[in-house]
């Protein structure tokens, strides 16, 4: 299915590892709308994944670059102008990594140099991006920039950790950047607060199964799944929400509105 | 432009009255996605505006009905399931009317006849809507309902009197109603809040023009058209926005997240 | 215990029914912190009820007023404001009822008649109160005005129906007053989003003792009891609070921040 | 004026640095009001401004302490124990700075070594805090934790700079922790969200003068001042609350809940 919606686009699309991430299944249905991508993650995390299985399947570049190293996102942003032979129409950030989390440290025992990994890994790294992609003047004028947040930004979930503040803090960069990249340069800056979904790292999140049967039973039209978080993003890279920005957009099947649906009151009451 | 992003669906758009309506541009663009279209509005807004010919545009039946009637709510979808030949994939509700405003009763001195008018009109009108929907089991699974709202619904603006209130009622009654609908029959329900827009219905609210001069020099995008909202309303009709339900969206050039600009500091400072 | 935080105010109380209700406990709390009161509620409530008991406690009048008919308003304001010998310093509405939820109809099958009558009597009411109160310059400078309201206007519950959408209008009313009765008369109009609480309305709604049990495995402090929230109305009565404004004030253990508790999490774990 | 709420109540305040200071309003009030208290702030502040005067009037030690530092922190919090003869009832965060706010850095050109800076200060500390009242079994059941904030968090202001991720930050380690020391010890932690103010720090900050005027004219009750948010802390620390935790609470006149006010509207159509 396309509909050509991104015909002459160019992305830049952070984050794929693997099949299951939802930086893959954006990056697919970005060059199925007509798109020109470059696919970027680190020099790790590409060693780990099948990102060049992907690269080929969309005909892009992979260029490694790891997002918080302004260095290297310079590389990459000139690297990518070069092989597009002009401006930059859409970038997605799905980037997001604590070592407290990863090493089921609690909440009120943090270890606070991974916490500063922790909030430059998942959000300061949005902010670099977007510093760079300003001072190179890299992107085209209705461009519309996107990052992948989570509900914890405003609800605490159990096991999600300083996470939870690194998403707060990245929706806040949106908004702190979309008011200047808007003003300048017509670009649109948003983060999409997605349900919980079954990738590589969410899986690795302590009672990551039972998160998404709650989140299941508690959604009217159940989870979002990454292909339909990559439809999602289509639209917002498109030209059919320009006046969209300094947004925070639930995707997520009506969770964020429910305070208890019917299913999760009968999985209660048992 | 079209992306044949609405191709095979059926909608009804309820409130077009002239070219400078919403609900006009939205039918515009549906019927250009490739949608087929039924238009719907009072008997007495049909004489004042030119509705026909958007239906002869539009190649779409205009069948009146009004919106806070259940009996002309019923023939008017039983109209529209026989004319499509099925069942109907999405609604555009914008339908908002205040006698208070209109008759510049301020909000502290309302006259609870028209008060409970202002609230039958722009919000009850939406309920009623839907429930004549669900009661047909009119609409096909995956449907999409979209009404307009204004973010005075959230916040005080000076002059939008007791229609902040019916706005809030507005976004309530999507969300209850967008919990059941989703469940039951998969249809999302969703309001969008946008700009101050210069249709026919906002012009006649005094300070108009002085408002959407403040909302431009505070939206970092300026403020979104009637045209951009009708695009916005293409991506909640089509398939790529299936999960998004119960929400809010803000379609207004980032205003709702602005606390103050550098622009309108400059206005201030004068 | 007593602070005397309330001394030489005078009040007025909607909604006391038995000693379960809120706003009974606000009425003690009221007078045991120093304050005058007048008691009001409807004649077929005073019949049910035990307000007279509470009266002899408290040292206060009762006087009879239907809270959505203008000149029972009127004559209560002006009882009041002769029996005070002064104006008023605070009021507090604590009144709802849905005879849709009584009747179990469900939120897809509304009777609009009974719709109008749960929006008239927990929402418009309100308005209705202070409209009365703003008229007759009833108010003290720096009073305050409080009603009572519940996560619901935010986020759907099963089976709270359409008090969901009376609460958001009850909110959006709230707002919408209190920026003319702050800027006018330095009035400031709050709304409390209390915890479900076991009050004889309360226990009526079908599922509450779930409700309450869900609830209390999610809020890190626990729901917030009666009279908590009795405490809680103190505070903002009193003259520490006077620029707290057009604010929906969470008194719920925490619940309205939670997305998923260890407790809840648990408890689905089962 | 006191009505003994804090009445055997001990309670750290951080960040008094001269009488312009809400952190030394908030002394003063909390003493008035009976308790007793420790001030800390940094070494270099407290040579800066005139805490000794303070410490004085209030009969409390003053205790320096860099809130970034934990070893720094777990010294304050022994001294303050050793001092109380007992555990903590309340605390008050009222630090904040950011280096590239200082000197004019626009937000698109961040130095990131002071990005962190204002992060680790502004935000970080606040979590080093309660991390190490947290492991210490500090504070005393039914506590209260407060930490001030600004609206900057949820909307962009011109000129505040990366001193709005830094509060959006701080919001969330407030729900974060507050989750967790609710469930664990029933204290509560909650932020304010305050007019700007007048004080040193604050009136550092390029614009603030035209931002007070504007904030003024938009505030139906007009700006909070120091002593407002000292008497709004009071009630946070008191008993009367204790089922409030994991809010934003705003203290702002109704700022928060205006869109444009009608002074605002006269000053911008001038």
């Amino acid at each position: 299915m396309s509909y050509n919606l991104l015909k002459g686009k160019r992305g830049i699309i952070f984050g794929a590892l693997n099949e299951s991430s939802i930086a893959w299944k954006v990056a697919e249905r970005a060059a199925a709308e007509g798109a020109e991508i470059v696919l970027t993650n680190t020099a790790v995390a590409m060693r780990m994944g099948e990102i060049e299985r992907l690269a080929e399947a969309c005909n892009a570049p992979v260029i490694a670059a790891d997002a918080t190293n302004i260095e290297e996102l310079e590389a990459l942003i000139d690297k990518s102008l070069e092989h597009f032979g002009g401006k930059i129409d859409f970038v997605l950030h799905s980037v997001g990594m604590s070592p407290n989390v990863r090493k089921s440290i609690p909440y009120q025992q943090l270890n606070y140099t991974f916490f500063d990994k922790t909030l430059d890994i998942s959000a300061l790294s949005f902010h670099k991006i977007m510093q760079v992609l300003y001072n190179k003047q890299a992107m085209n004028e209705w461009g519309s920039i996107v990052a992948l947040s989570y509900l914890a930004a405003q609800r605490t979930f159990v096991g999600y950790g300083d996470m939870a503040d690194a998403k707060a803090l990245l929706e806040s960069v949106a908004r702190s950047f979309g008011a200047i990249f808007g003003k300048e340069y017509k670009v649109r800056v948003n983060t999409i607060s997605q349900s919980p979904t079954p990738t590589t790292a969410g899986m690795g999140v302590a009672g990551m199964s039972e998160m998404l049967n709650f989140a299941e039973a508690m959604s009217p039209l159940g989870n979002a799944t990454a292909e339909e978080c990559a439809d999602y993003c289509i639209t917002l890279f498109s030209d059919l929400t320009r006046k969209v920005t300094m947004q925070n957009l639930y995707h997520d099947g009506g969770f964020s509105s429910i305070g208890l649906s019917e299913e999760a009151f009968n999985l209660l009451s048992k």
